[in-house]
């Protein structure tokens, strides 16, 4: 926090601001140093413990983390405050604000910082600096958090592997941030330049998404759009190919399945989306060139598939197969080891092989698997968990989209202004499955009423502490915050 | 085919539609006489080849079951005559007819009889039949036709096993025809009530859904509309149950977990439903009576859990909770062994069981799985097999979802005319989703513009292909179908 102080100095804001987050680093503070005074018994972690250590830290994280957002009077609801912040450290960016542009610059900037914080996780952040960390405990730490379905070390030290992992982020993080600015500045905002570029880049790093402006992206020029999806594509990937890139093992990479299969998905969805927007079987309010058909689609797939929910053109009046095609990304996600969330496709990969080597057992019950992924030998036990991993994340799916729908929300209009017009929409049940979606995805913008163009204010507290809860359970993998809530962890062996 | 023949003869229709009938039936007896000729080998079958057959005889049997609605004209287009039968024998009960007044006495026979013979199964019904059969090949049989993630055999030989299902099965349908005939005539239809209850209780015990006039179960007297959701419940059952309940161990029923979580479902949904209707959180157009209230409940959620698609209100409009309970027991279908289809009871209460026993080796990596399953131990085979089902379930959707997005139908606007009113609405996500959920669930009606008062002809004939094989993929539980087309199925070992 005390980089959005900083800000708030930078910017002169008033004390309020400042407090916002002085407040809650002082009792932090003081927190912390009470928990250093009773020294443990034993510093190593069991792997339950590690991952419910991982889920109780982000808990308490955005606990803590909505604080500064109702102190400064932006979200004066704590429950809001807590969705918006867990949202941000989700690297979701759904939003409960209406008027962004009544947000002062520190709040502005804790927002997308948590984006950046997240993307990586805050625990192995953490960890580089603690000097006498066990190896076993942070490698339960990092399964934890890391989002996939297998971790790898890629140097044989735990912390060297993260702190590379870490620096190739904060690189990609520059470069990024100074190739925005040669842009050119975008008209009312003239000002605001790197400020811009420095958000901008936060929500592509950590794929979270939070916008700034109004219209999220739709105001930036096209180069800065393109640059941002290129971006997004390559925080997309698992970081541990740009290692192998740096130690010029290039070879590695392309062989690599998942960034075979990755680049594929998004080859195949950014054509649909193209040609549903240039083919025009099924009108829609916006008259696009050929360029910016092509740019939307490339962006929005972008935006999506690697789950950050920027957006540059209202989708939520696109033609079916181009929505449509908007929603299957949603699912899929990225790869695993990157900053994305959704189902990843490692996962895909493996369990498309798992049922290849399913039904071979069935067509010849002597059948020794011999599948492989990444040119191991992909283990029963590995494809168990994918399968146990998909299915638990539908059943979650499930059942949110139908506590969603006690909301009251659910049948009223809303209107939304974008750059299709003004017009009206329902709240019915595409609302509440792509609002489900969008948060165990941690993508950020949903469908029909919860729209790009229109944020998730209108939802009940009730419904907002659901969703909340939901992007948690999509950003930990599920099984660590399950893990926190079964009795069973807290027992002693 | 020679029952709707029958009834062609008692109705004395025109000469087409007995010639409908009439000219399959002999095209079928030479081709089957001609099969006759070539004897083979090996009379035993191996997995595979039980798999693989029944996917096959059941595309055969839609092929040629489709024929004598087109000659006798009462469906002209041979894919909607596909799609109206297969409809009919994987029970799901979508219908491309639009005006089911003009059809004729024969036609509505063939349609609700192939749900009666498709429910249990085509192939097990004919095994009953052959004295010869391998008692291995039937088991494979039996395996590849049978809804549920197992096959138990309630007596030591198969054939029996089958012959008392089928009885119990046949008994029931008994029953419910012989109550049916204690209601009064519906007005306007009085000569026509044995028909009508004879093709309502074939939908029933197929859960299939089929309707013969127009609004469905609407104007059915509730004193029937009561009888068909008791009766739609019971044909949800596992039949092994009724062969426990016929030996007199009730006790053993009690104690199953499928039992029981079945009528907990049902029971919850019932409720949730009820609450969703008469506490009016949300308006909608239907003012029912509390009385109606609950009927309603009752029999939408029995005629969706067991799959079967029956409607006595317009239940597209209904308040979101209410709907959105529709949708969970869409996927969830009634128990593994019944005629229902969807993912089954047994397989939701395997996974969950699969995920607790999975969670507790992240606690304990030393924990030795103890769950059970009907107080068998449950294997990691069976999990395996029950998550890669649920995966491939949901991935289906999900393609099947996307393949429809590219129908011209998608931003079109139909109207409906039903117990709510005439109301518009506008093909979008929520109709392609439901459309596909509702024919890998066997279910029938869909919601939005492909709802319960609305019918499946607006969809282009790809569409219609593709929710054809979605129905069989769903019936035969999607692997035998898969199976059918893997070029190494017919490899040579």
């Amino acid at each position: 926090m005390l980089a959005p102080l900083l800000v708030s100095f930078i910017y002169r804001e008033q004390a309020e601001h400042k407090f916002a987050f002085l407040i809650p680093i002082l009792i932090l503070a003081v927190l912390g140093c009470l928990l250093q005074l009773p020294k443990p018994k034993r510093t190593s972690l069991y792997q339950k413990e590690g991952f419910a250590l991982v889920a109780l830290v982000w808990i308490v994280m955005t606990l803590f983390g909505a604080v500064p957002f109702v102190i400064n009077g932006d979200i004066p609801n704590y429950i809001d405050a807590c969705f918006e912040i867990m949202s941000g450290f989700t690297t979701t960016g759904s939003s409960i604000i209406t008027d962004i542009t009544a947000v002062s610059h520190s709040t502005l900037f804790w927002r997308s910082f948590s984006h950046w914080i997240g993307g990586m996780g805050i625990l192995v952040f953490v960890l580089i600096f603690i000097p006498e960390s066990n190896e076993g405990s942070s490698m339960h730490l990092l399964r934890a958090e890391s989002p996939g379905p297998q971790v790898g070390k890629i140097v044989s030290k735990m912390k060297v592997t993260t702190r590379i992992l870490y620096l190739i982020y904060l690189g990609m993080t520059v470069l990024e941030v100074i190739i925005l600015m040669f842009d050119k500045p975008i008209p009312g905002y003239e000002n605001e330049k790197f400020f811009f570029s420095l958000l901008t880049t936060f929500g592509c790093a950590g794929t979270g998404g939070f916008g700034f402006i109004p219209g999220s992206m739709e105001l930036f020029h096209p180069f800065s759009q393109y640059v941002m999806a290129i971006f997004l594509i390559l925080f997309g990937c698992n970081f541990s190919l740009y290692y192998l890139i740096l130690i010029g093992k290039i070879k590695d990479v392309l062989k690599s399945e998942e960034f075979k299969s990755y680049f594929l998905i998004v080859a195949a969805s950014v054509c649909l989306t193209f040609i549903s927007l240039v083919g025009k079987f099924e009108s829609f309010p916006q008259n696009y060139t050929t360029e910016e058909a092509f740019r939307h689609s490339l962006f929005q797939i972008a935006s999506l598939i690697t789950t950050a929910g920027y957006t540059t053109t209202d989708f939520n009046v696109w033609p079916m197969l181009a929505s449509t095609t908007l929603i299957v990304v949603m699912f899929i996600g990225a790869m695993a080891g990157s900053t994305a969330g959704g189902l990843k496709v490692s996962r895909i990969v493996i369990a498309a092989k798992g049922c290849y080597v399913n039904i071979r057992k069935l067509i010849n019950p002597r059948y020794v698997p011999k599948a492989k992924i990444e040119g191991k030998i992909l283990e029963e036990k590995t494809t168990n968990d994918v399968f146990s991993f998909i299915t638990l994340y539908f059943f979650i799916l499930i059942i949110v989209t139908l506590l969603l729908s006690f909301d009251p929300i659910n049948g009223q209009t809303v209107q939304i202004v974008s750059d299709a017009g003004t017009y009206t929409v329902k709240h019915g049940f595409f609302s509440n499955f792509s609002s489900a979606l969008t948060c165990i995805s941690n993508v950020g913008p949903a469908f029909e009423a919860v729209g790009p163009y229109a944020s998730f204010a209108g939802f009940s507290w009730f419904s907002k502490l659901i969703l909340t809860f939901t992007m948690l359970l999509g950003r930990l993998e599920i099984l660590p915050v399950i893990i926190l809530f079964t009795p069973r962890t807290w027992k002693k062996v």
